[in-house]
């Protein structure tokens, strides 16, 4: 029986079914165009309402509905924090589903953990016990597989990388996302732009022509190809923290694979032979050696495959 | 019936017999007086077959034998590797003691993980699911509990946080230890102590008298309680990498304790405030707020503790 996987991000909703080999059968993406509390929770028992009906009209029934969420999703409890979607503080996502679903079974789980299972599932840490999926995108988490189990903590908020520390002394601008987050992600990369900018008044590079508040990671990127002095320094800098942070990984799980992922793998993908050079002077030498360090398989579908992954029967995290 | 717990350290033997409960029945010590190689499994083996015949004059007989030993076990070849012991590459140490042991099981496991066993057994970690204890000692590692199981990773090498990266940029005396523990153990603070006192020319302190070569982290911590400014200089350093270290185990993990051990805690227990301050700037304030950071209940006993645990019948790591 197919499997319905629902991706839920914080500014769109992608939605999949899949067989139970893993054949992507179909796939659709709606923007939630502003959508906030109930309203996305109302989206979601739509999208389950209309993707179970139309099974049905196919003669098929769905075997189970997996659900990822941008944020920690509370296993006891059923709710979600999801820190992009306003009035998401405490969501009863699983109740609200459940009543949709009726005796079809729904789980949830955070978007990290699933981007390491869709990876272990479909992707490039199949046949692993020992990987972490590491996203760098607006935020930074790590969603990590270590002897075979989901690592969830005491409170399911394990992988919250973004808060890695990296640098001393403390400086007050990290209080709000973590150290590594708020340099070396989606939004810490322009942030880390924009002070240099601000502050070398005599730069008359590339960005020089970019409002300092709609600067994107983006645009630093693109600056960086055409060799502006600021990119190289900012992206120099990110490469350095990626690569202690892999380091920091690999001495502490000893993995088989790190995998990154995440939009900003995206364009720093061509960074990877640097950032492997930076852990390597950093890790656990014997653990250094026997870790592998690449990019997605499954890009920005790793959600999606990781929310069917859990909808499989006698699925276990 | 009794379980027999070994503890092999870099410079002695400790052994005990445990009643299955946990009651410490007997114990004893035994220097290793530079043996090396053979001769130091020799000694464990001699202690193992004495301690057997000792309980069946009382007409007892050991249950399991339960060894910690101090550096990393191979489970699946049953060797260890020992840096601290002459020849322990790749020692086999699991055949040695098997042939003496006959029909009696025998358990071998990192000094880290018989740490977080022992106090998760007996200790301040009872009733946890996630907790990590932090031994700061000649060395720094870390014995993980996640879900319930000990982290191994995929070459039974997890933990290994000496080598975490916390100060950008790289510096080569990094490359022997890690960052962390080439700054903030026992051999790491002196370190930091003698590079300042061989810079500052004119320091005329307390730790003048030493000769730079002899300088140990006693010596730092005896100065600090007089207010020597070096010594406060290097201590408050370690502080603040033993807060970001913790914040760091916190934001990955979400543990509900985090317990310090090892000798330099000891003298540094008195600093869990300061590192636990620091610690709260760093880390995810959700897992933060769930987390206690605690010492260890069981002190230089936690390695014998945790090698009996592991010695208990059906306990499975």
């Amino acid at each position: 029986m197919p499997l319905l996987a629902i991706d839920l991000g914080g500014t769109k909703l992608a939605f999949a079914v899949f067989s139970q080999k893993g054949d992507l059968l179909c796939e659709e993406k709606i923007n939630l165009d502003k959508r906030k509390g109930a309203e996305v929770g109302r989206l979601i028992s739509e999208t389950v309402a209309a993707n179970l009906a139309t099974q049905k009209d196919k003669g098929e029934e769905i075997e189970a509905i997996g659900i990822s969420v941008p944020g920690i999703y509370h296993k006891n409890e059923g709710t979600v924090w999801a820190p992009n979607i306003e009035g998401w503080e405490n969501y009863h996502l699983l109740k609200e589903i459940g009543s949709v679903a009726g005796n079809i079974p729904v789980i949830i789980d955070s978007d990290r953990t699933c981007y390491i299972l869709g990876e272990w599932w479909m992707g490039v840490a199949q046949n692993c016990s020992d990987a972490i999926f590491l996203a760098v995108g607006t935020g930074i988490g790590a969603g990590i597989l270590t002897g075979g189990k989901i690592l969830r903590g005491a409170n399911d908020i394990a992988g919250a990388i973004g808060w890695m520390a990296l640098e001393r002394p403390f400086q007050h601008h990290y209080k709000d996302t973590g150290c590594f987050e708020s340099r070396a992600s989606g939004e810490g990369i322009p942030k880390m732009a924009r002070k240099i900018l601000s502050e070398k008044k005599e730069y008359d590079g590339l960005m020089k022509t970019k409002s300092l508040n709609t600067l994107t990671a983006l645009d630093v990127f693109e600056a960086y190809e055409k060799e502006d002095a600021i990119a190289k320094e900012v992206l120099r800098h990110c490469i350095e923290l990626w690569g202690m942070a892999v380091a920091n990984l690999i001495s502490l799980f000893n993995p088989e694979k790190i995998i990154f992922g995440g939009g900003v793998f995206g364009p720093a993908v061509k960074f990877i032979p640097d950032i492997k050079r930076e852990a390597l002077k950093w890790a656990q030498p014997v653990s250094m050696q026997h870790v592998a360090i690449e990019t997605s398989a499954l890009g920005t579908r790793a959600g999606l495959y990781g929310a069917a992954c859990m909808a499989r029967k006698n699925f276990k995290t």
